[in-house]
C-alpha cells in the first residue's frame, strides 16, 4: 500500500477488526497511523442459519450461530496476508488488538474450549452471534421483572435490555438445553474469547460488559433478580460470567506461542484486550470529546459518542463509565436499518428503466438516484416516510415497528421515494440528537465512519437535517484502525487512548456544512417526521399489523 | 359480431359513449340487446393540455381542453364504422342516444356554435374537459359562501361543489376572461351539445344538470346568491344555463339532414336527450334497483346506485331525483384513484426481475402480480395503504390528500405492496358503502363494470372486504349499451328504461361471493384502514406536505 521502505525504523500494530461475514487484518505504523497492508478472510460457515455444520436438522426461526474456527482462521491467514501485503517484516510488529461484533456471545469450558467444539450437535452449544433474535421472550421477561422491581440499571439501557444480549442469550440457554447451560463454565464474549485464544488468559473488557452485559456501577444485577427469573439462573453471573474487567487499551497479555505459529507475529507482543467495532472506530476517527457524535454508517448506524457526565437517554442503547474510553461516560444509540433500506429499496422497486439509465451512465444504481434526487429542493417531493424497516432501535428501542411512506401521488417517482427514505433516515439521526440534547448532553458536531460515506448527497442532507457540520473519517479502515490504536497503547508506544488516537487517528474536520436555507426548510419537515413518529411509535398500529401477519403466516 | 341474418325484421339502436381520449359507436339489437358492431375513433386532438391548436402559446397548469370537432368527427366516422361492422342495414336503426364525459362544458352562441370557432385563439373559448382542474380558487369560494348564506343545496354534494363542475368553470371564464363570458350565450355541457348537433335543438338533461350544474329541488343557485360570488355573475343561471330539463330516455328530437350526412343514419329517427357514462350504465346491468350499487371501475371508479328515499349521505358526489332513472333518487359517489394507482406502481415500482418472470409466463404484470398475491392470507404482507395518490373523491371529498403505505419491512416484496393497494381501493369501496349505510341508505350488492372486471383476484379482495355478493355486467361496452337503452326508449320501442334495460341489459348475478373467513380477517385490516382514514384525512398533515411541495416547486 504505502511506501515505507524509507523508515526502517519503523514499528507497526495489527488491528483485526470481526464482522458478521468475515475478519479483516490491518496493519498500521505506530509513529502515525499509516495503513500499509490489509488482508480480508471470509468465514467459511458465514452465519449459520439453517442447519448446524455437518447436520440437516433445521435451525428454529430467527437463529443465527457462527463458527469459533472461522474466527482463528481470521488470524491464520488475513494477519499473515497483512503483512505480507504490508511488505514488513514480521518482527517489527509490536501488538495486536481486535474488535468484533458485539454481543456474540459463546458458552466455554474453564478454559476457553467452545462447547460447540464437544457438542457439535447441539444448537445452543454454538455461539450466538449478535442478529440471534430467537430469546424475545426471555428478553421480554428480563425487562418487565426489572421494571416492576425497579432495578436501578434499566434505564442506563434506555429502559430495554435487548434480546440480542449476554442475558436474554444465557437465559434462552438454560430454558431450552438445561444441560449445556449446565455444562458452560464461562459464558464469554466472542470479543473476550478471541482475546483468550491470542493471549492464553481470559480477560473481560469494560465495554462490552457494560453494554451487552448489564454491569453498571461496578456490579452485574443481583442473584435475587436473576433467581426470580428462573430459580436455576441465579448463579449465572457468579458461575459463569463474572471476572474483573479491564479498561480498553489495557493489555490483556502477551501473544502465545500458538498464537505467534497461526499469526506469523513474534511470540510475546502485546495483546489488547476486547473491543467492539462501533466503540474502536471512535478513537480511529479522532473523536473522542464529549459532544462528538461518531456515527457509523452502514446497513444500520450505531452512534458512539462521550458524555462529560452521566445521564439517562431515553431510547439510547446503553451509557457506560469507560465505554469507548477511560474517565468518560460513553454513549451508544442506533438506527436499526439504514443502507439496508436503500438497498431494499433498489433491489426491489426499481423499475427497468432506472436499471437501464444507470447501466448506461456507468453507475451504480444507488449513485444514479442519488443524482437524480439531489437536483431536488427540499420538500419538492411531497413525501416523507419513517424509517422503520427493521423496526426502531433508538429512540423507541421497539423492534416491532415497520416502515410508513406518506404523500404518494400518481407523480410520484423513483428518485422521489430514495430521497425520502434518505432523509427519514437523516431525520432519525436528527430524533437521537434531539433526545441527547433533551437529556443534558450536548451534540456538537457529528463524525461519519462506514459505507455511506461515499454518498455524498447522502452526507449533505444529513449536514442539513441535523444542522450541524459533519466531520468525516480519514480511513475506510475505521475499525481496523481503531484497533490497531488499541493495540499500540497496550503495547506501550502510546501512553493512552487518546495521545495514540491523536497521533495515528484520522479525521477531516466539517467536509460537509448545513446549508441555511435548506436546514431552515428541514425543520418544517422534520416537525413532520415527528408527528408521524410520536403517532405511530404510539398508538400500536403497526404492532396490530405485525400481529395481523403473524397469524396470517401461522 | 354476432349473426343476425336470420332474423330480418330486427330493428336496431347505435349508443355512442363519449370517453376522455375517443368515442365508441355500439350497434344494438332493440329486441334483446345483443350488440351487432362496434367501432372506435380516436380524438385527433385528444386532451388539450399544453398548447391550443395552431398556437404555441403555454395554456397555464391544471387545464384540459377539447375540440369539439373531434366530438362530430365520431359521428362521421365510428358510427357509420359500426353499423358496417354490425353487417346491418341503417335503415333498420330506429334511434340513437349519446353518453358523455361529465362535467364537461363549452360556451356556444345562442345557436350552438362553439366560441371556440370564432374565437380560436381564446383559451376560455375553449371546452373545458371534466379534468379541467384550474377553477379551484373559484370552487372554495362558490362552497365557502354556500355554507356561510347556508345554501340548502351544499349538502347534496356532500358538502363540496367539485372544481370540475359548470359553476366553478364558468365563473373562472368570467374572472379570467370577461369579453369570453360576455358573449357567452349558452354555457352547456356537451353531453347536451352533442344532442344539439344530432336533433338541432338544444335540450338539457336532467342528470348533468343535477350532478354537475347544482339543480336541486326544482331550482338552481339563486341570482342573489350568484352576486354575492361576483356582481357580474348575477346572472350566470338566468342567461346561460337556464332551460327546461328532460328526463333520462326522453326524445329530444329527430335525427336531423346534416346528422344523418355525417352518420349514414336515416333522418328522422329518435334522438335521446344526453346522458353520463357512469350513469347510464346502471340500466346497462340491469341494477336500477335500490341497493344496487354499480360501480364502474377503471382508472378511477365511479358509483352510482338508486335511493328510494333522498338522505344526505356525507361525501357523495351528489344525489339528484332522477339522477339515474325517472322516480328514483340517483346517488353518486367516486374513488379518483384506483386502476391508475395500481398501473402506477407496475410502471415505477416494479423490479426489472418481474418484469422478465412476468414476460417468461406470458402475463401482463397485473396478471403476474395478482397471481403471486393470490397465493397469500389476508393480512400475509403487515401492509396497509391508503388509496388517496390522485385524493379523495368520496367520503373525504378532498383532492389534496395523498397516498400513504404502513408496516413495510425488508422483506416486503413487490406483490405485498400491489395486493396492499388493492385492499386500499377495496377498503375505499368500503368506506363508501358504510357512509351509505349510515345514512339510512342500504348497499345490498355490488354491480361491477369497466376495465378492472377481468382481474378475478381484485374482484374476489372486493366481495371479501364488501362483504356482500358482486354481480358482474354482461357487456365489454356498458355504456355504449347503456346509451342504446336509452335510444330505445327515445324510439318509443320500450315504454321506459326499465323496460328496456330487463330486455336489452345483461348481468351476472353474484358471480363472486365472500368468503366468510377472509370477509372476517378483511374486518379487523378495515379498522387499521379506518383509523388510518380518519388521522389522515383530518389532522392536515398531508396538506401541509402539499404546501411544502407546492412552495419547493416556486
Amino acid at each position: 500500500m504505502t511506501d515505507v521502505s524509507a523508515n526502517n525504523a519503523a514499528t507497526y500494530v495489527v488491528g483485526v477488526d470481526y464482522g458478521t461475514l468475515s475478519g479483516r487484518a490491518l496493519v498500521v505504523r505506530v509513529q502515525d497511523g499509516v495503513e500499509v497492508g490489509t488482508a480480508v478472510h471470509p468465514y467459511a460457515h458465514a452465519v449459520i442459519e439453517r442447519t448446524l455444520p455437518g447436520d440437516d436438522k433445521q435451525l428454529p426461526p430467527d437463529w443465527a450461530l457462527q463458527h469459533p474456527g472461522d474466527w482463528i482462521d481470521v488470524l491464520k491467514t488475513a494477519v499473515p496476508a497483512a503483512v505480507k501485503n504490508a511488505g514488513i517484516d514480521p518482527n517489527d510488529v509490536i501488538g495486536i488488538a481486535t474488535d468484533f461484533t458485539a454481543c456474540t456471545v459463546l458458552p466455554t469450558t474453564a478454559d476457553g474450549t467452545p462447547l460447540s467444539e464437544l457438542h457439535p450437535d447441539r444448537p445452543h452449544a454454538w455461539p450466538k452471534l449478535w442478529k440471534h433474535h430467537a430469546a424475545q421472550g426471555q428478553a421480554d421477561r428480563i425487562n418487565a421483572l426489572a421494571h416492576e422491581r425497579g432495578e436501578p440499571w434499566i434505564n442506563r439501557y434506555g429502559g430495554k435490555i435487548s434480546s440480542e444480549w449476554e442475558f436474554a442469550k444465557g437465559l434462552q440457554v438454560l430454558e431450552e438445553d438445561p444441560e449445556i447451560y449446565a455444562e458452560t463454565q464461562r459464558w464469554i464474549e466472542a470479543a473476550d474469547w478471541i482475546i483468550w485464544q491470542l493471549a492464553g488468559v481470559e480477560t473481560r473488557n469494560q465495554c462490552t460488559a457494560g453494554y451487552k452485559g448489564i454491569f453498571q456501577d461496578g456490579a452485574w444485577p443481583t442473584r435475587e433478580y436473576l433467581a426470580a427469573l428462573n430459580p436455576n439462573f441465579a448463579d449465572f453471573v457468579e458461575e459463569k460470567i463474572k471476572h474483573p474487567l479491564a479498561a480498553l487499551g489495557d493489555r490483556a497479555g502477551s501473544l502465545t506461542e500458538s498464537a505467534a505459529e497461526w499469526t506469523g507475529l513474534p511470540a510475546g507482543i502485546a495483546v489488547a484486550v476486547g473491543n467492539v467495532d462501533a466503540h474502536v472506530t471512535a478513537p480511529a476517527a479522532q473523536s473522542i470529546a464529549p459532544g462528538q457524535m461518531v456515527a457509523i454508517m452502514g446497513t444500520s448506524t450505531c452512534h458512539v459518542m462521550n458524555g462529560a457526565t452521566l445521564a439517562e437517554v431515553p431510547g439510547m442503547c446503553g451509557v457506560v463509565d469507560g465505554g469507548i474510553v477511560a474517565g468518560l461516560y460513553g454513549y451508544e444509540a442506533g438506527q436499526s436499518g439504514v443502507g439496508d433500506i436503500f438497498g431494499w429499496f433498489v433491489d426491489t422497486q426499481l423499475p427497468p428503466s432506472y436499471h437501464q439509465a444507470a447501466a448506461e451512465k456507468n453507475q451504480d444504481p444507488h449513485e444514479y438516484l442519488s443524482e437524480l434526487a439531489a437536483e431536488q429542493a427540499v420538500g419538492a417531493s411531497g413525501l416523507i416516510a419513517l424509517d422503520w424497516h427493521n423496526g426502531n432501535r433508538s429512540i423507541l428501542v421497539d423492534h416491532e415497528l415497520s416502515g410508513v411512506l406518506v404523500g404518494a401521488t400518481l407523480a410520484t417517482k423513483p428518485e422521489d421515494i430514495y430521497r425520502a427514505l434518505v432523509e427519514a433516515t437523516a431525520f432519525g439521526t436528527r430524533t437521537i440528537i434531539d433526545a441527547f440534547e433533551a437529556s443534558g448532553v450536548p451534540v456538537d458536531e457529528l463524525v461519519a465512519a462506514g459505507g455511506l460515506l461515499k454518498n455524498k448527497f447522502l452526507m449533505q442532507i444529513y449536514a442539513d437535517v441535523a444542522n450541524r457540520p459533519i466531520s468525516v473519517i480519514g480511513s475506510d479502515q475505521g475499525p481496523a484502525l481503531g484497533s490497531a490504536i488499541h493495540a499500540a497503547v497496550a503495547a506501550g508506544a502510546y501512553e493512552d487512548v487518546p495521545a495514540a488516537a491523536n497521533a495515528m487517528g484520522r479525521v477531516e474536520r466539517a467536509v460537509y456544512r448545513p446549508d441555511p436555507a435548506r436546514a431552515k426548510a428541514y425543520e418544517a419537515l422534520y416537525v413532520e417526521y415527528r408527528t408521524l413518529h410520536d403517532y405511530f411509535g404510539s398508538n400500536g398500529l403497526l404492532h396490530r399489523l405485525r400481529r395481523i401477519r403473524n397469524e396470517a403466516h401461522r
